[in-house]
């Protein structure tokens, strides 16, 4: 059975050396989080991960979530696990105090969701549904709704499902069919159909809050004319005490490549009661302003199963005797050397580390300027730090998963035929990773909102720019550091290039921002990880007379000299234009 | 369901444009094969892959092979489409006349099995083993084992199936425990476990012949000390009669990503009787005599689901509506555009489509001089054509088979959440393709065969460089090509120096080739590719007045300016080096 041991050493490197976490916390509201709460916070994490949730992973994805007339009976072990979730406090360490959270900064809570999801990522979709139907909650619902509903989704009482994608629409919302009549009592009665609904079925909770887009009867069309409505599955009164059934029923659950035991579910609505959230027509709006921390915590779900695929890849490449190390026998008393003497392993290895390690360092990042765009007293820079949230999210979002998926297969690859087969669950790895990349909002779609809206749009190229900039012109002539700045210089003038270049050519060619948004994203990608990876190098130069920092520095030079070197390609791949990609008579694919 | 349209056209193209196919039945034995007898057994081949195995992919994944007290079951359909293959005369395509055989060229056989296998990789497994069988026995069994078994195996009568694998040896043979006692009669007593064997129990012949792999008494320890024998699963007289059951049984059978129809069998040999093949302690060559052509087979598993996936990604994105073309709506009358209009869906589409249509050349090409190395009147010609051979069979095997992986995964993107659903198809493509990444040698181990022995230890970079060289010299001052051969002459040049760079480095550190020998393999199959795709839009320029040709050389366009330019990248991380890869402190992992 896969192992799994929570990073804390890294995580608290990421923290307090490169993060310089003590600072964060004075920021208002944070000052109680003094590394003793936070050292403890992230050990129960660990363990509450790999003691309740690890356990279950593979017995799930054998199991599977069970559809039964309407109902929907996860996987043995769920139930329980979830109520030592909400005893733990889990689901509100970052809600707001007024509503019973613990408000942490997202810094934290993205670290206990990592180690969440890397343990058991199909348990772990189920809190983060409710956590992005808190956040909706406690910014769009009006008194009375957030009364009733925004404590318990932070506590975990109830449980959040998100209900968007429609059959014949996914990416392009305003097509949406589903409609809300308005009723004499104020309330709506909400009929359609929607696919695709993560956890909107479930034994887990005694209630299900539904945050519903539909259509009023007046409403334009297009994306301009839908509006967001609470549904709760069981109809409650102002208490919160449970009443009727809602006129709302799972129709069926998805059959999938992975994440089994994660229902994902048809809804069907049929004059179910709901009550509009914010104002009319302006659902989108409403939804998109709580998906920079979804989408996030989607990244951090890509991050999670590379950390916990090469876990097991190393422990397999120490484990696992085949063959002799090039340089001679390293294990002559052996029949063979362990297969993490081979170059070709070590560098399956070394590319899993520095992309799992980069990637956390650029999560942490933006999590960083997530709290302070919440949390600081000075509105200018609360401005500031969202205007960094709002360009980095697509990228944290579509690059993290991507390399949840690559270093997952890395990980298969590593273990060769032992990947392949189900029980040493590198396979569950690779079938549950693989939705990240398409679920909240496909990776091409984070690329376009990246380039097209961050990017070209609203001009948010230079909050990243910036301080990429001071850092290289800070360090020049700074010559240990040099191998370090040196390829992230290089790596930056591409990254400016590009984007010269498409802003130049998309006002004449509106083909232009497709065709190169996703070798861009992860183009921009690659130069933010060599931005972070020149700092982590920076912070450990001075330390490297320990183990921990000397691999630090290893693994900056990897990345620099093995992983960087893309950076050049995609940089040709996205100056060659849109005119090879809009060639091919269509009729000829 | 998934929809498979055999890609003739292209076949035509590859055969009779590109590669002089009329040219190539001049060879002796290939004389009867006239363009008529090749384009009706492509179409016969096209309508048995869509007619009898389509329809049985999604079913038999669903289903998956059954193992109960020691028998397998096949899915339903399986046994009659067995038959029918049989009954077509498919499985002797390219086997000998003097076995039964048809004696066509490789390069249609592995078009028949390209078709096959994009219909359905599982059922097509089983073919496959037989023919891997019927190589092997052809050239090393004696003539009484020749006369017994080669027809058998040749029309499919009998299954074959190739035991190597134990459960602490994959990759290291040479630490291999099955052993072998001589017996009175002249024949031995085989006992051992074996895992991982493809199609080692199942109810589709009434017998199975198993090559294993075992040591005689007094072997030499290591690879030097294995032998061939073949082991018949029932016991047979000398005309093939059935008699008692051999002391041969499948213990288990694996559970899997995908590959569900093909059972994984754990194969117990319990003093079963075996007779020796070819020469005592001479196993391992006798098996790697055929690995040339089971190992281009595997390459061609990955072409088949890349073209497959691509099929049923492009009809997709015709029929999806979603959004609105970025040049403005291109369906105005219905509520949105197909999202093939979209740049990107457009660029993941002919990434797909440059890569299949490139992999399917460079297979034919191996394929052409496999056909020489065996026909030629001229040994010198056919030594020539096998060194060829030699050299690019690893590139085959290891690009073809990460192409399937990629575009399979492109391909499950295009239908974003319709993809990670299983009633589409595009999920178990992704699953089936993956373990032709491992199996019949992982891809690192094609790399380090490609480099370390049949570029820097045979020396046979040369007479891949030599046809290349002379085609860009051929066409130095080519106005109309210069935009195709360009690009291909600076890829050749950075292959050349990555080439010199690491010889020059591996004679003072032995962990060299292995740190590069992956990112080798991928710029020295790109580089392939672009000299193919140069050449096809040689063949392809005078012809620009049809949509066939002129789709050619968009798609030509495409992969020069869009994918050739990460040639750039592997060479700058080749010659990185090996410093990087091996600094970190093992224990730091």
């Amino acid at each position: 059975m896969p192992h799994y041991s929570a990073p804390l050493r890294d995580h608290l490197f990421c923290l307090y050396e490169l993060f310089d976490f003590d600072g964060h916390t004075a920021l208002p509201g944070f000052e109680a989080f003094s590394r003793d709460v936070i050292e403890a916070v992230l050990e129960q994490s660990g363990r509450f991960a790999s003691e309740v949730l690890l356990p279950l992973n593979r017995s799930a994805d054998e199991e599977g979530a069970r559809f039964s007339q309407g109902t929907v009976t996860t996987p043995k072990g769920f139930r329980e696990a979830y109520r030592a979730l909400v005893d733990g406090g889990w689901p509100s360490l970052s809600c707001n105090p007024e509503d019973g959270g613990q408000g942490m900064p997202h810094m934290i809570n993205f670290l206990f969701e990592e180690m969440m999801n890397a343990a058991c990522l199909s348990f772990g979709l189920f809190p983060g549904l409710n956590r992005g139907a808190y956040v909706a909650m406690s910014r769009h619902g009006n008194a009375a709704q957030r009364a009733l509903y925004a404590p318990r989704l932070a506590s975990g009482e109830w449980a959040g499902a998100m209900c968007l994608t429609e059959a014949h629409c996914g990416t392009d919302l305003g097509l949406m069919r589903t409609r809300a009549e308005p009723q004499d009592d104020g309330s709506y009665a909400i009929t359609g159909t929607k696919i695709f609904i993560s956890a909107g079925e479930h034994d887990l909770t005694p209630n299900i809050v539904y945050l519903v887009l539909a259509r009023l009867p007046d409403a334009p069309k297009g994306t301009k004319g839908i509006s967001l409505f609470v549904v709760p599955k069981v109809l409650v009164d102002q208490d919160g005490a449970l009443g009727a059934r809602n006129g709302v029923s799972c129709g069926a659950i998805e059959q999938k490549m992975g994440m089994h035991a994660s229902p994902t579910c048809v809804m069907n609505f049929d004059a179910a009661t709901g009550w509009l959230m914010g104002e009319p027509h302006q659902g989108l709006k409403a939804m998109f302003a709580m998906m920079n921390t979804e989408r996030i915590a989607v990244g951090i779900q890509g991050l999670a199963i590379a950390e916990a695929s090469y876990q097991n890849a190393v422990n397999y490449a120490r484990q696992r005797l085949q063959g002799r190390a090039p340089r001679g026998a390293q294990n002559p008393t052996a029949p063979a050397d362990p297969i993490i003497v081979h170059p070709d392993v070590r560098r399956m290895l070394l590319t899993q580390k520095a992309l799992i390690e980069g990637a956390r360092m650029l999560a942490l990042w933006a999590a960083q300027m997530l709290d302070v765009s919440e949390h600081h007293a000075d509105p200018g820079m609360r401005k500031s730090a969202d205007d960094f949230v709002q360009l980095m999210t697509p990228v944290v979002k579509a690059f993290l998963t991507d390399t949840g998926s690559d270093v997952a297969n890395i990980g298969m690859q590593v273990l060769g035929g032992h990947g392949f087969v189900r029980a040493n669950g590198q396979e569950q790895f690779v079938r549950d990773v693989r939705v990240t990349q398409i679920y909240e909002g496909t990776n091409g779609i984070q690329s376009a909102d990246l380039l097209g809206r961050k990017v070209l749009h609203l001009g948010l190229f230079d909050v990243f720019a910036r301080p990429v900039a001071a850092f290289i012109s800070a360090n020049e002539g700074n010559d240990a550091l040099a191998e370090f700045v040196a390829p992230l210089a290089a790596a930056h003038d591409l990254l400016e290039d590009a984007t010269a270049t498409i802003q130049q050519r998309a006002a004449a060619n509106a083909d232009e921002v497709g065709s190169g948004a996703v070798d861009y994203m992860r183009l921009f990608a690659l130069t933010a990880l060599s931005y972070l990876w020149a700092r982590a190098a920076e912070v450990s130069l001075p330390k490297s007379n320990d183990g921990f920092h000397r691999a630090k520095l290893a693994t900056a030079r990897f990345f620099m000299q093995r992983i960087l070197p893309q950076t050049a390609a995609l940089h040709a791949i996205i100056v060659a234009g849109a005119d090879p990609v809009m060639e091919l008579d269509e009729a000829m694919f």
